[in-house]
Formats: C-alpha cells, structure tokens, sequence
C-alpha cells in the first residue's frame, strides 16, 4: 500500500451542545461520515468523560477518524486521515460539521506520507 | 476543560521493519508512550492488517495517539494530541520514534482549539 494519505484537520466552532455531548450521537456521526466517504470501518472506540465531553476514534482501512468535543465551549476537535486517493476525507469532515450544527468551522488539509509535511488547503466558513 | 491542545504530527521513516508490523509490540509501545507523557490512558484499540501494516489509537484523559504502519517502506504516521498544558506531546512523539528505530523523522506541531490553525513548531531529524 502506498504512503500517501490526506490528513484533515477541522476545527468546529459554535456546534449544537447537546450533540457534543451525546456519545452515542457522535459515534453514530462519525460511523456515517466514514461510510457516506466510502471508506471501511474496521474499529469504534469512543469514551464519554464526566462531567461533560466525549473522545472517540473510528479507524478505518483507510486510517481513522477522531473527535474530542468541549460542550462546554461548543466546541470538537476533529481529525480525519484518509491513506490513498481514493476517498475524500472533506466528504467525512463536512458531514461531521453539518451533523453536529457548527456554525463556524476552520478545515485544513495536510498530505502525509510523502515527504515534508505542509498544509495544502485551508479554509474557514461561517454557515450562519 | 479550556479547548487548548498541543498536536504533534510526526513522519516516521526508515523504521525497524519487524517491529511496525507487530501490532502487540506496537500497542505496547504507544501505551507506554502515552504514560511516559503523563498522560491517563482511556481506551485502545489497535487493527492489524492482511497482508501488513497496523493501525491503531489510544485515546487518553488529554486527548489520543494513532499510527498507521507501513512495513514494506519502513514508514509510520503518527499523531499524539493532547489537550491543556499539563503534558508535552513530544515527550510521547518522541519516545514512539525510539521504539520504532525510525532513523529519519519529521515531526510538527499545530496548535488546536485555539482558533485559527498554523504550524508552531517543525523540525526533521535523523538519527543515523
């Protein structure tokens, strides 16, 4: 298998806190935006902390996805990391957004595998 | 729990062959990785692959630590993230590329939750 991967970096501001804060919600999220990218979900570990917050991660065949949510803040942290060109991991990403109601998110992509690391494509939007 | 997290990203290459396969050598070393940082160690989970190459991700107090391995170019993607300022990443980066016998390493870190992301810190090493 080649090196190459897309490594997506997301920072999602202003989301729904409730949904930040319901595991099961998120690891149902996360589970549907590795599958709408295509991708082949092979572990799910995901862990609710007290009194708020939850991590989780879903390692796909293609590598993983991440989240570690402050709902405090209205805040997720999110990584996803696709190996190979043949999934998009802004298609994870942007449904992960739109899932958790984020009203401003700041996405940016890195190439990983090959080389010097850099950051190829950023972007921030404000959907309201 | 204030959003701030240190997450390094670092580049593995010209690893141990041997050991990037072995998923229980690997488990093994990112736990230990994690709890030479300081860091609490939530859940794992770890995915070997046919015919190699392992994933896998322990998700700690302070955030996670993943890797994907290549063993047929000798590379591992690694990422460790970890929130607040109690703990330096690095230190789990770092002792992760030791075990490994990565001799040429890149390694960066971005900041997160902290609004806009940008790279902070970067560095190539080889050891050999």
């Amino acid at each position: 298998m080649d090196t190459m991967g897309r490594h997506v970096i997301s920072e999602l501001w202003k989301c729904d806190i409730n949904k930040l804060n319901d595991m099961n919600y998120i690891e149902k999220v996360f589970v549907d935006a590795a599958l709408a990218a295509g991708a082949e979900v092979r572990e799910v570990a995901f862990h609710k902390f007290a009194p708020q917050g939850v991590s989780g991660v879903v390692i796909i065949s293609e590598s993983h996805l991440t989240i570690h949510s402050f709902p405090e803040h209205g805040y997720a942290s999110i990584d996803v990391y696709t190996c190979g060109d043949r999934i998009d991991p802004n298609v994870a990403a942007e449904y992960i957004a739109e899932a958790l109601g984020s009203e401003v998110s700041e996405k940016m992509e890195l190439p990983r595998g090959m080389g010097p690391v850099g950051v190829q494509h950023r972007e921030i939007t404000t959907t309201k």
